[in-house]
């Protein structure tokens, strides 16, 4: 890859979502996709030095790379080339089956009726701490080729099925070594009760005493997550962790207002966190606060399906200048699918989200969701040679659930 | 295939389904998916002569189809088996896009516009028109092959793209052609206004004098629908389409309360159809009557979804013992998805119907909308051989949506 010259070539219509970028991924609209028809994209040591129309390309480009004759060139045959996707919010790294647990949800069952037959997170939590870490990499790398088949490029990925400081980092040790697209590594310690704690207080006083520093310390995590709910934790222990997390210098995320309107949101935002996901019940005030903070709002409606819930106010918030973001919300209990297809088609038929909002929640929005806007998310000079090749048109994304239209996923400009 | 003796053996979980086959698809419990731990299927020209646990198999049972020395043996490899899935309602021979059409619509934009602007059923009319038998064999086998690879053996397809006979025979014929699963054609002429006819009843007109006696005389379909609804077919061109049919000798099926409480279901419950599909708005006594009919309630939540409507009462028909099925309803209006786990996953999650619920509806329901009950369906002596090979538990089935767990697809005891 260094010193590596591509020239990407007869591409049929190009996306490079510059407007969309610019723009920081607020009011976006179909001219931010920035689309450039019979395009060719040049990438040099695996980022992007020039693209544009086939018309203004000439040779003379290439020069300051070593010329024509360093050049690969790569034929793509007129088809479409977008952004690689970023998935912002998954639980990749589990072991464990809870699909029975589904049917047990789907026909009525409390929560509290599935952990007493050992369903729910904790039926997780036992099976990733029995499974070792080469195990784990087996099972977590045949989910990340499922993301890269559907030209995901970057990759987020939380613990917070170890709840002891051991497992937290055997997730996270696996996740960084997982091959692929680029990897981002979220601590997500405060997920639930840990079943060596009496309770959420005394648990939160071992991660902030212990398991969170020694994560900056060692350097195990590139952020922090919380799950902050009626009956998890709470704003008061929530407020701790933040304080503690912004002391290290680990940029925030949390999973806010997904059940309930509890508050989570309102809190989060006084901590400048790079996201803010679910936000399913925000409304009033907290949404124009969060709509003009610099705060992503992270969308995840396919567990809103999986758990019959409602939807966020996906329109408000975009209306109101609000970066959104899509994801998956990837994880064994309430959101076992990883199609992007579903997620985009929720957001626009329950969600009534455009097609370009789409695109640009799952590419610039997604890239602001992790703190790498400037890396990227667009294909625009400086950023990453990371792109989706598809055998279609850009309008057929996000359509036919189920079916994924890439035919090869490219990261710094090799493929994956 | 004819004569070959196949003895699949080292099936982790053979689920034959005999229980819900003799039950005919109602009121069906797991105990009905009829589960055989370590199980063995013998497979003689093409239809199953044996089933049942590897520790009462015996050479003996192969004695009288040619012994031993004349069989292959499959080792599965632990693997599950399931009945081949019928796909019992498809539109899935046509020509054209309708991705921007979808974007108008969930941004609120009216039938009466989107047709204004060339959208609506009548662009996918013009473009099937147009297309060449041998273009449209290409789309539509990418589609079956697609179906195929998500365990497939039984594949419905309806005209109903042509709106003249021309078209119509060009679809069916397209449909006979093509590879890989069981097909059954289904006429769909009145499918909608067609623009050669300055309205509904001079086209039904046509097709009672003309299109119908023909399709039965050069035996150009199997079966016959209608689509019965509020500015589309009334009752009364419904009934006298029905009567000629069964006059006819074609079997009957219906496209019934899919956008309002019309009256289709009360009405082609006269005349005994296979199936009446979609009924979303079906209620009350009609309910109750069909049932207790011998009529397959045909389920398609895709198409609820992407309509954004309100989903069948699949719980109170199941209740009162009628049989279902579930489909795609794949088509390029309103469900452009080929997804069958996005279908089942709806039926559980939105409609409350249990795991061995839609198992038994995409296998014994199915065959029986489609007339094939004796044939199709469930893995007992004297079916055919047709069947899906996972790599999982069957309880992992329509769980994760897009992940399609099917190693292997057989029919008549060949991989597909």
């Amino acid at each position: 890859m260094k010193n590596s010259l591509k020239v990407f070539e007869n591409i049929g219509e190009l996306l490079t979502l510059e407007g969309a970028s610019r723009k920081e991924g607020r009011r976006v609209t179909e001219a931010d996709l920035s689309i450039i028809p019979d395009a060719v994209l040049v990438s040099h040591s695996g980022k992007i030095v020039w693209a544009g129309p086939a018309a203004k390309f000439s040779k003379d480009i290439l020069a300051p790379f070593g010329g024509e004759r360093e050049a690969e060139f790569i034929p793509l045959g007129g088809r479409t080339v977008t952004p690689g996707f970023v998935e912002c919010h998954t639980h990749l790294v589990f072991a464990g089956d809870r699909s029975e647990e589904f049917e047990w949800r789907m026909q009525g069952q409390s929560y509290q009726d599935i952990a007493a037959k050992g369903g729910g997170i904790l039926s997780t939590v036992r099976a990733t701490r029995t499974a070792s870490a080469p195990e784990l990499q087996v099972l977590a790398q045949e989910r990340v080729d499922r993301f890269v088949r559907q030209g995901v490029t970057t990759l987020e990925i939380k613990s917070g099925y170890g709840l002891n400081f051991e497992t937290e980092k055997k997730i996270l040790t696996v996740a960084s070594q997982l091959k692929g697209p680029r990897i981002v590594r979220t601590y997500l310690g405060p997920h639930s009760r840990s079943p060596d704690h009496p309770d959420l207080q005394s648990y939160m006083e071992r991660i902030l005493a212990h398991d969170l520093p020694k994560m900056a310390r060692e350097k195990l995590a590139d952020r922090v997550d919380i799950y902050i709910e009626n009956g998890f934790f709470d704003l008061a222990l929530s407020q701790a962790f933040f304080a503690q997390a912004q002391e290290l210098g680990l940029p925030i995320s949390a999973h806010v207002e997904q059940l309930s309107d509890f508050g989570g949101t309102a809190l989060a935002l006084q901590y400048r966190p790079q996201s803010v996901d679910h936000v399913v019940y925000v409304s009033g005030e907290t949404l124009q606060k969060l709509a003009q903070s610099e705060t992503t709002a992270v969308l995840l409606p396919a567990s809103d399906l999986y758990l019959k819930m409602r939807y966020p106010p996906a329109r408000e918030l975009l209306d109101q200048g609000a970066r959104c973001a899509l994801s998956t919300d990837f994880n064994p209990g309430t959101s076992p699918t990883q199609d992007l297809s579903l997620v985009g088609v929720l957001a626009r038929v329950e969600m009534k989200m455009k097609l370009a909002e789409v695109l640009s929640a799952f590419t610039v929005g997604a890239a602001h969701a992790l703190g790498l806007a400037g890396a990227v998310g667009s294909l625009t000079t400086g950023k990453a040679s990371d792109f989706a090749v598809l055998d279609c048109s850009w309008r057929e994304l996000f359509y036919a659930i189920g079916r994924h239209p890439v035919t090869d996923t490219y990261r710094a400009g090799e493929k994956l």
